[in-house]
């Protein structure tokens, strides 16, 4: 069997014009990077604003398990399926994190049969976006630093500046970092850290703009601290936000890819989905939608988290209207949420599989909650009984949902065929009746409430008094009307990663909340979340390499 | 009068394929970033590689004064100017760091109607080089804590780690830090620093790289620390090589762009003057050689540490032969070197001049130590009388250097027709017996006084007992035989930044020598060397826009 990257290698990839060409874009509105990637100039979007908008299809999931669920997998292979039956659809994908790529997680370009390439590319420094948002971020860090340094008119209080450094790598000894060692010259001495690059409130504010005049706007307005008086320093009161737009002119331009099926991909930004909303570009998305008839698009982790925050922020602020849901779930990681040991998932067991499933139902109510249709896709493994696979298709239409079977990662588009027929079916006779879950103009405790009771299905939430304190004080300043960006662990839909399945009677606890006025939303942490990953004891990287005619090997 | 970037933004670049035309280099063997930039692919270096070589030209000045010297712009307006004569000739110059961008210093893509186009890309990411860089530079970093944290099987001593995180930002806040804070789970403390990118032994390594094969050794070859025996670590011990080169793959193939008046440039790399080699890449030198008849290069500083580096290291292992050397200097910065303040430059003072030319005699008697032809090119100001002028012309005559004026700040290239007419003149009728000024298998005690007494003119050299050490400790090891880099201020002949002129009757302090043995030199530090700058109090951030339409200003 071969690997993604040896079947990535042998894709018949078409001149990145031919797939412009695809969805109406000439070849004179790319900017080329190599041969198979291409920007969007923003010639583009001037020329088809006026376009009637296709249809929007989210791909979620349920929590992620050490099982696999494929959700990239199966956006990608969606894409390829809807061509296959004749329909004009494209992708939109956030773009991989280098740092995972060199760890253990590898890399985000989706699976086997259903990837989108050039994978190396892609995972590696694909058109340079995160290292323009590195070096936005960093730039902004290093201002506030030689501004206290040089004076500090501001009166910034070195305690309590909240915006860090930033690299896009998986280096746990930055976490915790004490910085202005080694005397005057260096400035002063102050506790600092740095977060992997898509945790950057920069990152969220270039998915969250519309354009480059927006996104200087909200560059201005990220607050990057405190005074010694307690008044917000934003990132405008240091003249930060001119440059740093500046360092992300390109960046801002969606990029476009193909498939192993040449279907055509807007792979665009990729904000951390535990801090910030974990979705790709509003740009992008907006673009897809004029481009073509159907724009598949997915958000990260389970659908409590991404899914909630494409719905509640995403899709809120930028006024989309999501037609259908799939749903992405795995036979495997549903046993796994009843009990089974990871190395037992292999053998039948329809016992722990009902189990297991209520975790699946509660995505399925959650979702129906927002009134869009829901259809289960069933990513296929070899070892799936026809009876595990019965009981879930039941489990599903008995509880208000469609539900296909995906085997995309094995046959490509093929395999995605029936997912696409019936979304494509469902679309076609279902009218969603999108509504976001809360009203944004709710105090910031009840729009978490309404979250944790509705979504998590938790009793409540209790708050740490320096989140009280947090709270008061974002309200105060009139940040109470914005979207929350709830921060959690993505295994369970509670707080806490141990309970699998469907867990009830729990209580939230937060323990931290911090307004992104920039991105446009107040985060709030419950449990600890890490914004730095480490590597494992023997990192991918050791396995990466690079033949004397620069074929890569080792990436996955 | 226009600002750089005004005169910049009215530029009428031609398509770089047009350009790469010039040089008989084939659309499809470029690699496009956007429609001004490209990247020329590995099977232009296939297809040219036996063809005849044209002629090197290095451009380097005297030391560096606040005055300005313009080394940049007249290697820029030469090339300019090269057309003009009808001379088939490509510029090779390194890439700008971005971190001077945003601080004091400003862009470094010429200036003037002398400049490399499109000036605000290359003066941002450009094609991504150096984002490339530090991503595998700091991967390197995040292994060696990640196998110190995970058991130490290799027994890395952490308080003999060499090999520092950089990032390519004025960021004083980094010099100093220390990391791994916050218990177990961060890893152990430690401390560290940040250089700028262009610090990076990666950086000089990618210069010095033939092709992949060797960049890939000459990774897997860097010296990252010390084991508790004292023996040595190398990047490839930590199986680090091959994702690092991999992160390489693009930025080691060479960046084509275009000057003002539709000059090919090559632009590649851009190693510190002071740490490391300080010139282009060999790859793009030995390119443009292939594709032209003249290529006109720099290296960094004034001659003593640029053109020092350059003719004894890289002439020296790539196996290049200059044929002249331009070295530049300006009226006002010969003033500079006789006592005059900078306020008072404006003035004519040919008694100032007299007394501070003899900065330029020491340069123009050591470039003809190399036995290589020497043309003074002095740049051209305003203000300079035609006494002054006269008085310089005389000098260099009297002291065997050919002598032109060049005015392609305010005119372009044909500002710079007579340097250019005196330069192939000059190459046409003398021949270039360019040898190196040192046998490097001399132990590297000789080889630092060799350059001490015979370049910089100093009585002879000290060292410290680290120092002592290390030279011993790093011979026994078998780097004995590599050429030495010298890192000292660029500001004097001899170590002490005050002395001007030609100082002598000093000696030089050596206090710390490091083998960068993939790079293939032992660094030699004379003095304290800055391998991160900081931001002055108003840094040219503040300054730097964008408006709606994409339109930069403020990068200058």
């Amino acid at each position: 069997m071969l690997t993604d990257i040896e079947i990535a290698q042998r894709a018949k990839m078409e001149p990145i014009e031919k797939i412009a060409e695809k969805i109406g874009v000439k070849a004179e509105e790319l900017e080329f990077y190599g041969n198979d990637k291409a920007k969007l100039s923003g010639a583009v979007w001037e020329r088809v604003k006026t376009n009637s908008d296709g249809k929007l299809v989210l791909v979620t999931a349920i929590n992620p398990t050490p099982a696999g669920e494929g959700k990239t997998t199966t956006t990608v292979g969606l894409g390829q399926a809807m061509a296959k039956i004749g329909k004009k659809a494209m992708i939109a994908l956030r773009e991989p994190s280098l740092g995972p790529v060199m760890g253990i997680k590898g890399g985000a370009a989706g699976g086997g049969y259903a990837q989108v390439v050039p994978m190396e590319d892609i995972n590696l420094h694909f058109t340079g976006d995160f290292h323009a948002i590195t070096a936005a971020n960093n730039l902004l860090c290093a201002m506030i630093d030689n501004h206290i340094m040089q004076g500090n008119a501001l009166g910034i209080d070195p305690t309590k500046i909240a915006f860090k450094r930033v690299m896009d790598m998986n280096d746990r000894a930055l976490r915790q970092v004490v910085v202005g060692l080694g005397g005057k010259t260096n400035g002063y001495v102050r506790e600092d850290g740095f977060m992997i690059t898509v945790a950057s409130e920069v990152m969220a504010i270039l998915c969250m703009a519309e354009n480059l005049t927006d996104l200087k706007a909200r560059l201005g307005r990220i607050v990057i601290g405190y005074t010694y008086d307690g008044a917000e320093v934003k990132a405008r009161d240091l003249k930060a936000e001119g440059a740093m737009c500046a360092l992300l002119k390109d960046a801002i331009k969606p990029n476009l890819v193909q498939t192993l099926e040449n279907t055509p991909c807007l792979m665009h930004g990729g904000p951390f989905a535990n801090i910030a909303h974990g979705c790709n570009s509003v740009q992008a998305t907006k673009l897809a939608l004029k481009l073509s008839d159907y724009v598949i698009t997915e958000a990260g982790f389970g659908a409590d988290l991404g899914a909630e925050k494409f719905l509640d922020i995403k899709c809120r602020v930028a006024n989309l209207k999501p037609s259908a849901v799939v749903l992405v779930a795995t036979v495997r990681a549903l046993k796994y949420n009843g009990g089974v040991a990871k190395a037992d998932l292999g053998e039948e067991n329809t016992e722990a599989l009902s189990r297991g499933i209520v975790n699946l139902g509660k995505h399925i109510e959650n979702l129906r909650l927002y009134g869009i249709p829901v259809i289960v896709a069933i990513n296929r493994f070899g070892q799936d009984t026809d009876a595990e696979l019965k009981m879930i298709e039941q489990y599903c239409l008995d509880n208000g949902a469609d539900f296909a079977l995906s085997e995309v990662f094995a046959k490509g588009g093929e395999g995605g065929v029936a997912l696409a027929e019936k979304l494509v079916d469902v679309i076609e006779r279902t009218e969603s009746r999108f509504a976001p879950i809360y009203d944004e103009t709710l105090p910031i405790k009840e729009k978490i409430e309404t979250i944790v009771k509705k979504i998590y299905g938790g009793d409540g939430v209790s708050y740490t008094a320096a989140a009280e304190k947090q709270i008061a004080a974002l309200e105060q300043v009139g940040y109470g009307k914005l979207p929350v960006c709830m921060a959690k662990t993505q295994y369970s839909l509670s707080d806490d990663a141990k309970l699998l399945g469907r867990p009830s009677g729990f209580t939230v606890t937060v323990k931290e909340v911090r307004v992104f006025a920039g991105a446009g939303f107040v985060t709030v942490y419950a449990g600890s979340i890490m914004t730095m990953p480490g590597l494992p004891k023997s990192p991918a990287a050791e396995r990466i390499d690079i033949s004397e005619n620069g074929v890569i090997s080792g990436l996955f």
